[in-house]
């Protein structure tokens, strides 16, 4: 594939940047791609395990002559990063950032931006429960959606330019408004992890059954929530606090949701039940066909005999 | 691996009933098993797989000279199936069961069982998303718990032997008293199903954001719901009718805490949400040195680069 940018900048450099670094090594995408991080060990371990081709020991250093930033930093980051690169940005330069939340990031973000630079603001729909430079893999955003959010008035030319970077790192882009993508968020991803830290605080704090218990006998069910519940406190308390309004809108109908079926359960108003759980069948359905996920049993863990 | 029993009967043939069948083949456990299914779509396709060394048109000749049987229907259906079975049962056979709600079963089945036999229930904490006579495969309990509930004065010869079974199966054995079963598992699965199911159908309702919309950003977080979400609904109907004071309980709890969550995420509370979120990552490591689970990231979907 060929070069879309000359030059690159990351700044922070967790699962999400290291990520983008050995994807846009993979396809050579830049000519050059530095790096920053806040941490003088994340930045020793950077140059230690070669993520990125120049390890900067400040942010302006980073991003000096390059085409575009990236901002991978939490969310609640995000606004003294700004600052602290706005002077040193090359005129013509897009920014973009990998936040979670969207509205919150363009209101930290673009007043501290000088005019002569575009903003594209984006976020890859792809992770791992693993955070840290040494996290990062080439493979994935691969299959994965990038949503990209432009600012009103940007020109076509620099959001198709991060369209393809994106597109060469092996993701699908899409675009979409700010708030809408904020509440698509909320429902896909915010709530969820939400939920699944709130079950697996309360498995832990009931004393009657022991963590070892917990534990070994968490089959199905508890196991993904575990998964999903260890992803990194930083960013997840950063999202909630950010996209405040609508994670609580969404958590508003779970609850009234879950209040309905635990009637159900009381009153043993089977009927109710399947219907409810024959019904939540159909999106897991969708969610395979759409490839987003594998039909292998038990998420490939196990081999199967036929 | 040596023969453990001459005969075994499979009643109910679908996710675990055939991985039962092609585990008790692969290590040579039983001499013959037999099997029965109610649907004659299920016996034919059973027949046609080879699932069964003999497939019954009744569940009275599946059990005739049966050393062990095994109910492996929902937990709805235990009850009649004991009541069918009971007249045909060979003096010294083991009855058993694999139903995930263990007070409920032993109501439902042990008054109807000859004093000849004994009844020795068992509880599999194995599964995938997939439900029926394909679904099964020799590998599904390998390493994985299997949890014996055997009823008071049971003597130790044929709990011995069943945990033989079992262990010859691939899994390892507990044994615990069926209260204590059934409020465990309402931590580790009941209430995690029920949480996962009320998620996805909330997504479904939300009419400002699309299916389409749901599935193709369903990245991390509701992936993993949708999975839970997908299992059988019958089922899942029959666990929860079955296991309502300890799910109840457990949703309770649940419920205060998401509101105590909720709450710190309004005013803004970044220091409870950053505790809470530490605090759950310590579970996560626990279960992934019991070996319940691969630290794989996401789940080894993708292969890391490093």
């Amino acid at each position: 594939m060929s070069q879309i940018y000359n030059r690159v900048a990351l700044i922070g450099l967790g699962l999400i940047a290291s990520s983008m670094f050995w994807a846009i090594k993979r396809a050579g995408l830049a000519g050059e791609v530095t790096g920053y991080a806040r941490g003088q060990a994340t930045r020793d371990t950077a140059r230690r395990i070669g993520l990125c081709d120049r390890v900067c020991d400040s942010a302006a250093e980073a991003v000096k002559d390059a085409d575009l930033v990236v901002l991978c930093v939490p969310v609640g980051a995000m606004e003294q990063v700004a600052r602290d690169i706005a002077p040193g940005l090359k005129p013509g330069a897009t920014v973009s950032d990998v936040g979670s939340v969207k509205r919150a990031v363009i209101e930290a973000v673009a007043p501290h931006l000088p005019d002569d630079v575009y903003f594209v603001p984006a976020h890859p729909l792809a992770g791992t429960e693993h955070s840290g430079p040494e996290s990062g893999f080439a493979e994935l955003f691969d299959d994965r959606w990038c949503i990209l959010v432009p600012v009103p008035d940007t020109p076509d030319a620099p959001v198709a330019q991060l369209r393809a970077l994106w597109e060469g790192m092996g993701a699908y882009v899409d675009e979409m408004e700010a708030d809408h993508h904020d509440l698509v968020l909320a429902v896909t991803s915010h709530a969820p992890h939400l939920i699944a830290y709130t079950m697996v605080g309360v498995a832990d704090d009931l004393r009657r059954v022991t963590d070892s218990e917990v534990i070994k006998y968490s089959a199905a069910g508890f196991r993904d929530f575990t998964r999903i519940a260890a992803s990194d406190p930083t960013m997840w308390r950063d999202v909630f606090l950010n996209n405040k309004e609508a994670t609580l809108e969404i958590l508003g109908r779970f609850t009234e949701e879950l209040f309905a079926l635990q009637r159900a359960i009381r009153t043993g108003d089977g009927e109710h039940l399947h219907d409810y759980f024959t019904r939540t069948r159909a999106i897991r359905r969708g969610i395979i066909q759409a490839g987003q996920d594998t039909d292998a049993p038990d998420f490939g863990r196990k081999k199967t005999t036929q």
